[in-house]
């Protein structure tokens, strides 16, 4: 084997694990919702407390065996699964297609940030309540250790571009890096994103570029 | 004014008109139905001919006033349009979230490709088919006169890739071009696609990159 021929191998190879540094799981999140203690008492009853489903990737994080129905002024969506544990304020987070289903209109925002976000009706097998905003369509991001993010070479609050594979190959642009020591690596969309992408859940995407946060418009 | 501040001004009417010369308008398609002649008979009456409700950006294709109910082994889609005019084979276009409400797998398949895809069981008034093939969820495609062929400097079969900005902005990969001196400037997405990237019909998208056909594989 010739000089030149290792030299190829080589830079394939460096290549290669570079590409695959900058590769992140991709995992399509549902419908679901996250309750208030307050709102958890007022749809399940005085003094209940969610029950354990199963873990989510997240640190703490699970998926309740509760459920609720969401009711809008056009349709209701069932099953709704809720996410415990309970936290300071009701968030509800759908796809834009079931937006259509219930007749709203819901913002895209990253989590938390509910501040004049879309109402809707949360039905319990206890009680119904009717949240003023706290629907939305949660923005794409990608959670990550604070070790990924050096790695990487991403900050907190970045935009990046994501590219995915396929048949319906897709460059995902405006995903919010969030950086936590809590935090495992994986990227989060909607399943109208998860379609549109062709995407199985677990698929790697790669970040491609990183946009600084003002390089793009509020919604 | 100088010369350079000249050369400046010119320079960017000219990127500017350039630019605005690989914009394409983006429809997204909600599911709807082909019917043979004969299929058109058995689910709405020995020789009933489909009537016009609205005439479809490209030539001679109209909605119809029939619908249809696609029935799958999980569930029951309501009010399916039918396309008209009546053609060869029956073709089925639906999203992949449609898939899932059906319990079927649609394949991503360009329209008229329907070998090997997707059965499915079609009720109309009169009568009730399954075909054994014609479920599609139809792949991205752009509609262009030969004429936009020749000014984007594309040719029928070319895969392209077009940016769509915004919150959601996004770079969908594999669009299909297709020219006929029939077809007026239009790319079709499906509503997952629209939604994932948070499309207004009628919005306009970029032509970014020429991909040649097979750079891509197949499904």
């Amino acid at each position: 084997m010739n000089k030149e021929k290792i030299r190829e191998i080589v830079e394939e190879i460096v290549k290669n694990s570079l590409k695959k540094d900058k590769m992140v799981p991709i995992a399509a999140s549902n419908r679901h919702i996250h309750l208030s203690p307050e709102h958890v008492e007022r749809l399940f009853g005085r003094g209940y407390e969610l029950t354990k489903l199963k873990e989510l990737s997240q640190p703490n994080q699970f998926a309740a065996k509760e459920t609720v129905t969401l009711i809008g002024p056009k349709g209701r969506i069932h099953n709704v699964r809720v996410l415990g544990p309970a936290r300071g304020s009701t968030q509800v987070e759908v796809s834009l297609f079931d937006g259509f289903t219930l007749g709203v209109k819901p913002p895209i925002r990253n989590s938390g940030d509910i501040k004049g976000s879309e109402s809707i009706t949360i039905q319990g097998p206890k009680g119904q309540i009717t949240i003023r905003e706290g629907l939305i369509c949660a923005a794409r991001h990608i959670h990550m250790h604070k070790s990924d993010g050096e790695s990487f070479g991403v900050n907190d609050g970045d935009l990046v571009q994501v590219k995915v594979d396929g048949v319906r190959g897709i460059i995902f642009s405006n995903v919010l890096i969030r950086i936590s020591s809590k935090y495992k690596l994986e990227m989060h969309i909607d399943l109208d994103e998860a379609n549109a992408a062709g995407i199985k859940n677990g698929q790697l995407g790669e970040i491609i570029a990183t946009l600084s946060p003002n390089q793009v418009g509020g919604e």
